[in-house]
């Protein structure tokens, strides 16, 4: 049995790591978690799951929660995302909470030992170096979430990292795929919001239609797998169904493939070194298919791909101005402030006029993550 | 450094093999090989790659080559071929020589605890419950060198097998696999052998156009993998993209893909558990490449498919029948004796005709063998 403490419990992978709990209650369970404002999911999560702890984000939620479930202990704010990660009774933390909000909880985590799977892209993108570091100094594993790097983690289970020439993420193109640069000027938030294959939140699925979300993964990948930027390809496959692959260097190339279904990668970090059934679960039918496209990335047409290659290469905090940067802009672009392809010139701007810091500490982090927020609603507003 | 006993050296997968050694010279070295009457081809082989053991088809080849190359060792006939198998140097037996004469020696170098790469169907297909039993008893592991079973081989590395649920064999459908039943009725022997992807031997390019490789290679699968018939599936995949997958209880699906090149396959059984470099091979590009096309196999157009599935699941002598019945066939068609869909009736008849031995010694299998290829060949005439 894995007592889990799950950051990010009412969000899409939150929801999505309980059903993968309900599937298994004889391998898994639920010893804390945290959620944001729905007290009413809340509600209904705590009756089912009865973890121990839970923290909301407001002292008032957590107030009233305490008296509806006296036998739940209740904590709130950054501070109880800390508690939570660092729950005694848990061996796991599943951190899927939004923002760089998730940096503290992850390295609490490590520290203590706990195995980290990993969902909050801060953790690796803007932090990695330190989060990286603190794993290997603790000892605790650093397992992904995402289904693109669960597939190259399933790729190399059993190899020889040495041997490994490439990694290939695939990227499904997102919403605008088959779009032109000239189309894409006038796209509104629902086309944006429009996936093809993925059910995701709305931050999500706008980094998908602009490419950053594949940006952020290769950034990921690199500080996951310990691999060189020019050692990482996109390549553009509309169906989602490869959902990566590894090249070694005897021109084999090993693929993760199945249904767009995050519950079996959730699945996978909670389980490994196992596997566990699925036995309701949709299974791949590839004569049902019929057809798998490949493309390569027209870097011109996604410049977000671009603008992460380059803050990956460089390192350091252009990282995290990238990252808070492209936050911003997709809030301001949901909230109909901007254009679609101004998430991009926002970004880009950003990162010019950056003075990069390198091995930054957490709070240099935090500190340039805030300072590029309001930068960025100041030069929309 | 791994030395190798090679059968079949100046066939097409010994020529690869040949090609691997040549490229890894640090890591492989041919201490022993069987030939067959190519004995220009072999003078070249013994010059570049100096074995200490070479077996001929004649014995006059024998005297002659003794006088030849008198610091080499020859031998010949079925006794040569069981010599090179266990040659006392040799720490690996590649097998591929074509025919149930491939039999004896796997079995006889599984009792020296040779390590068995191996690329003759017999060994598997007719000998199986034998040679796993041995291979089992001497702890002699059995590689394949196929690249489907390769693939299935490396799609299973570092995991449990237990937790395997189907594996999927692709088939590109081989020479005719957009033909309608009526067009094959009068292909030529030209036709047959202009597979579209693989460069193969006559026999087994044939046998790619009626399915009944892929045949063989689900009753290779089943008794290498010890996997029940119902959760081996055939998919059609033209490309011959991705070599094979297996498909896993948790629905995540591995595959290994490359292009197509024996080479690599063959490398694999040689180096694994290691992966050697290969930088002048060709790489995989997806990109190029573009699509990749499945469908479900037509068992009404391809017979031999079926056949192999019923054999398997009967088990016994019946797999000898039709194993023996194909090559007799086969070898009818490629001198135009009979037609392309012949092929399919004579196994038809044989096997409807036979009683079925469950659990043969070697004799049996052999005696059985040798009577099939006769009432073939009375049936033909």
């Amino acid at each position: 049995m894995k007592s889990i403490s799950l950051l990010g419990a009412t969000g899409s992978i939150g929801q999505q790591t309980l059903d993968i709990v309900k599937e298994h209650p004889e391998s898994f369970q639920i010893s804390a978690l945290s959620v944001g404002r729905n007290i009413e999911k809340t509600k209904e999560i705590i009756r089912e799951f009865q973890p121990k702890l839970v923290s909301v984000l407001q002292e008032e939620d957590a107030r009233a929660l305490q008296k509806e479930f006296p036998k739940t202990d209740f904590t709130f704010g950054n501070q109880g995302l800390i508690d939570v990660a660092t729950y005694a009774d848990s061996t796991y933390l599943l951190n899927s909470v939004l923002g760089s909000v998730g940096l503290e909880p992850t390295l609490a985590a490590i520290r203590q030992k706990k195995a980290i799977a990993i969902a909050n892209k801060e953790t690796l993108v803007t932090a990695g170096h330190l989060v990286m570091a603190e794993a290997k100094k603790y000892g605790a594993p650093i397992l992904p979430v995402d289904s693109e790097h669960s597939a190259l983690w399933q790729a190399m289970v059993g190899e020889d990292p040495k041997s490994i020439s490439k990694l290939i993420l695939t990227a499904s193109g997102g919403s605008f795929r088959d779009q032109t640069r000239e189309q894409l000027k006038d796209v509104t938030v629902k086309e944006a919001l429009n996936h093809p294959n993925w059910s995701m939140g709305a931050k999500i699925t706008i980094d998908s239609a602009t490419l950053m979300n594949k940006g952020l993964e290769v950034i990921e990948a690199a500080v996951l797998y310990d691999m060189s930027y020019d050692d990482i390809d996109v390549l553009i496959h509309r169906e989602s169904i490869i959902h990566s692959m590894v090249e070694y260097h005897d021109t084999s190339v090993m693929a993760q493939l199945g249904t767009p279904d995050m519950r079996t990668p959730i699945q996978y970090a909670l389980s490994y070194p196992e596997r566990l059934p699925r036995p309701n679960a949709q299974r791949l039918d590839l004569a049902k298919i019929g057809q798998l496209h490949f493309e390569n990335v027209d870097f011109e047409r996604f410049r977000c791909l671009g603008f992460a290659y380059e803050a990956g290469r460089m390192g350091g905090t252009i990282l995290t101005v990238m990252n808070a940067a492209n936050e911003a802009a997709v809030d301001a672009f949901l909230h109909e402030k901007i254009k679609f392809l101004e998430i991009e010139d926002v970004i880009d701007r950003m990162m010019q006029s950056h003075e990069n810091i390198l091995n930054p500490d957490l709070e240099t982090i935090l500190h340039v993550d805030q300072e590029t927020r309001k930068s960025v609603r100041s030069m929309i507003k």
